[in-house]
């Protein structure tokens, strides 16, 4: 298996080698921004790790990788719509730089390429290929659908929460493992156990990135800390810190929830001070690496070589200590 | 093979059987919404009638055929989002029911609803079907832009214009008779064959759709009259008549396409007035017979049933001497 890095410079020459620029150019052109817009890559890059991982060879899966890469830009592009955001990336959303009408079109677009770079594969194979894409698709559909549905909500629950994220992120990391797998030949089990391992790790990955956004380095993190509470989002932290907390101070907590101040630096401060109260930072931390253990007791079974395993593993911890 | 009111009704049977009905409700209810809003399923129908026209089983059809017309309905929900349309077939628009995120996302869904439907064929045929439907989609998407591309350009030439309603209409008609005979086993070759008969088809129909909205009886049509010259919009009759006029006619054609009056009626009749004085209505009319002509010259030579050949010729007739 190669490094991460290498992974990530052989996907991001395959990327560029593929020819976003055809016509209609108003179609188009906004599909390679934001395809262009940068990112860590680590979707397509766990579909490149999979099909190593059993002993496959990363070129077969470029095709694969580079339609879970399109596929998470179109949700990106129509996410942002969603929304109302406008910055991605530190760059203009795409109906920003253009429109809403063309960040809707362009989306589609997205997701119907995503769909014709399966044709590079073999019948057989692109059949699983599909089912696998499909399922995983609908899915991330009807999480971003509990995730509107969830903010409009009073009370949320822990598992309704967790369903949710599974949906919206963690399919997708673990779609993009279990096509690496079949791509390689892997049987229908191994591939399976790869989806588990990206459920969990994608599972732990958004709890992570909630941690983060409440209590991250904001240096490091990039993004101002407290987006979440600001937009009184209910994650994992405010839904623990609810069970938690003493009616009193659950009752401050869901009023301020009900808040959307100008300045909103007060209320994430008496916000985090709840949270910290509660114990909430050490409920998350175990929470991930909870997760994270349960993505790592997947792969231990399997019969592959075991500088393969360490791999896997070594790039699930990565992301697990990642602070940004 | 069985007569179009029969083949309508069994698509309607099939459509029932499938649910709809799943969760997150707030996704589904307003795709189930939409595919029951009504309309002729025409396209639905084709794709039956081609598997029955090449001596299969129309019933071994009915997902592929399914999946055309959730494709159609999701490309109505978007499209209606972009033109601000605010009613389709008298009831509410989907963003207009729920709201436009809610469009976006149903739409989104239904497109991968369509995919999903092919899960239900033999490897080898799924391969064959979704080449097929990849590149329809793709055309459909680079349709609709040129459509938008073509509202804000002074100059479209008739070639382009034809190119446009070729990819945001006529496609979608071939493939859904093309995927019909490919499902009965025909060759590929035959396939063809289907998918040129429905493109040229797919052509007369938009023509006379652009005709009708000029030139037809506003009580059959069942929308007023004049709503394409209300909106400027450059089709068929616009483009030729700017070929046909004199300098200063064409100059007055022009000029009131650049007016949108709280009140049409004046625009409608002058603009119509000028259609008429250049002998538009019968160059769309022959225009019209012509496309129709060249469908009808691609099923002379397949090797089926006269019978069969006949049935497909009179639904082509059928669509070109409606009046709504």
């Amino acid at each position: 298996m190669l490094s991460v890095p290498e992974y990530q410079s052989k996907f991001l020459a395959y990327l560029e080698s593929y020819s976003f620029k055809k016509e209609p150019e108003g179609l188009y052109a906004p599909v390679s921004y934001i395809m262009h817009l940068g990112g860590k890559r680590l979707r397509p890059v766990l579909t490149l790790m999979a099909a190593d991982f059993f002993g496959g060879d990363y070129r077969d899966a470029l095709n694969a990788a580079l339609a879970v890469e399109i596929f998470h830009n179109f949700t990106l592009v129509h996410d942002d719509i969603m929304d109302g955001a406008s910055m991605r990336r530190g760059q203009a959303c795409v109906h920003e730089k253009w429109d809403v009408n063309t960040g809707i079109l362009s989306g589609d677009v997205m997701l119907i390429m995503s769909y014709k770079l399966f044709e590079n594969y073999t019948a057989e194979l692109q059949i699983a290929l599909l089912k696998a894409f499909n399922q995983m698709a609908a899915e991330v559909c009807e999480g971003q659908q509990y995730d509107v549905d969830f903010e409009m909500r009073a009370e949320v629950s822990l598992e309704e929460y967790l369903l949710m994220i599974t949906y919206k992120t963690a399919v997708l990391v673990g779609t993009a493992l279990k096509m690496g797998a079949l791509i390689a030949g892997a049987s229908a089990d191994e591939a399976e156990t790869l989806y588990d391992y990206g459920l969990n790790l994608g599972i732990a990955f958004q709890l992570q990135d909630d941690y983060l956004d409440a209590f991250g380095d904001e240096k490091t993190f990039g993004k101002k800390i407290g987006g979440d509470i600001a937009e009184n989002k209910k994650t994992f932290l405010y839904i623990k810190a609810l069970e938690r907390l003493d009616s009193e101070d659950a009752q401050l907590l869901r009023d301020l929830y009900e808040l959307n101040p100008a300045d909103s630096d007060e209320k994430i401060r008496t916000v985090k001070d709840l949270f910290r109260s509660s114990g909430i930072p050490e409920i998350v931390r175990d929470e991930i690496r909870s997760y994270t253990q349960k993505a790592f007791d997947c792969i231990s079974p399997l019969k592959v070589e075991d500088s393969n395993k360490q791999m896997l593993l070594d790039f699930g911890s990565t992301l697990m200590t990642r602070t940004v």
